[in-house]
């Protein structure tokens, strides 16, 4: 807890008095794997578990900003990387605000992953790589979007006509295709209710 | 509380589920004012006091929007636009996270308001004018940036070269020019704290 004594008028509220408050630490925690790997499920998912938890928690997906804030990005190489680049920004807002902001899109680049990760602090960034066979998420085709992509009809398709750079290093890898969702689930709550060491 | 049994698999924690954790409804308190009228002075010793009565706050101004999300907005009429847009989506998600969000920004253009307003809901949007005369703003000149404007070295300087629309239903008028920063701050805490009726 900072001193107010000094100077009364300049003191903000800062990370540490959040942690303080909220009886753990923030950190993002950054979901990347093909369209139909389970990213959304999964991530809602243990968003439920660290909430009941009494944990702070947030969601950032496609519902919730693609027709938003990531309203004006296409989807170009270009407009991609900006996507992400402005998630990653929102992310940090929300760790600073003392949050586990979890994030669930394909983020396929790994330099922009890398870039998010470079905006927050040592542990503050958890990559949870969701590893599921591209044919396995093909015959899933939850949205139907596959089937477009091998049609033409969506160009640079992550995984037909766009590459998914695998994560080397991340914390959690998790292959959906073996794993129950329980399963993948219990393992990312355990990390990250291990990081951020929740007082209760 | 949504009920959980229908579709387990599809629940999602959402806005009411962190209301009642939270104990407090959120909103955005939006500061509007010349620049060096004292809305960032003022939102951030709000933010002090709310925070201190066990709300779940945050504060979005220049020193960590500027140099993150918006580093590639220029201060051109349609920059300035989407610097607003902006901070207004990264607002409601923060509302949708059930946090009192308080921003101060200048944002000058009564348009680039209220398309903030329409994007939460009734409630969820105090405008707070922070009503300061150009003499005193520039008298005062914490920055230099008045002096810098009237010497033709920032273009578009609200107040000098560009307009300040000011508000005409803001939930909250203060004047700064004669009201203390504590009767100033007093004002809107009393006004939030009713407004998110915070259970304790």
């Amino acid at each position: 807890m900072r001193s107010t004594n000094i100077k009364p008028q300049e003191y903000k509220v800062g990370k540490e008095d959040r942690i303080g408050a909220n009886g753990h630490l923030p950190c993002i925690v950054w979901f990347t794997g093909l369209s139909g790997s389970g990213k959304s499920t999964i991530a809602n998912q243990v968003e439920q578990k660290l909430f009941g938890a009494g944990i702070k928690t947030y969601v950032l997906d496609g519902d919730n900003v693609r027709h938003g804030l990531n309203n004006n990005v296409d989807f170009t190489e270009a407009g991609r990387q900006e996507n992400i680049r402005r998630i990653g920004e929102v992310a940090k807002l929300f760790v600073d605000a003392g949050i586990v902001v979890l994030t669930a899109f394909i983020s396929p680049f790994k330099r922009d992953r890398e870039s998010v990760r470079s905006l927050v602090g040592e542990g503050e960034f958890v990559e949870v790589f969701v590893n599921c066979p591209l044919e396995i998420c093909e015959a899933r085709d939850v949205k139907g979007l596959y089937k477009k992509a091998r049609a033409g009809q969506i160009p640079d398709f992550t995984g037909i006509s766009s590459p998914f750079e695998a994560p080397e290093n991340a914390e959690i890898e998790i292959a959906t295709d073996r794993l129950s969702v329980d399963q993948s689930v219990e393992t990312v709550v355990a990390y990250v209710m291990n990081l951020i060491k929740p007082a209760k």
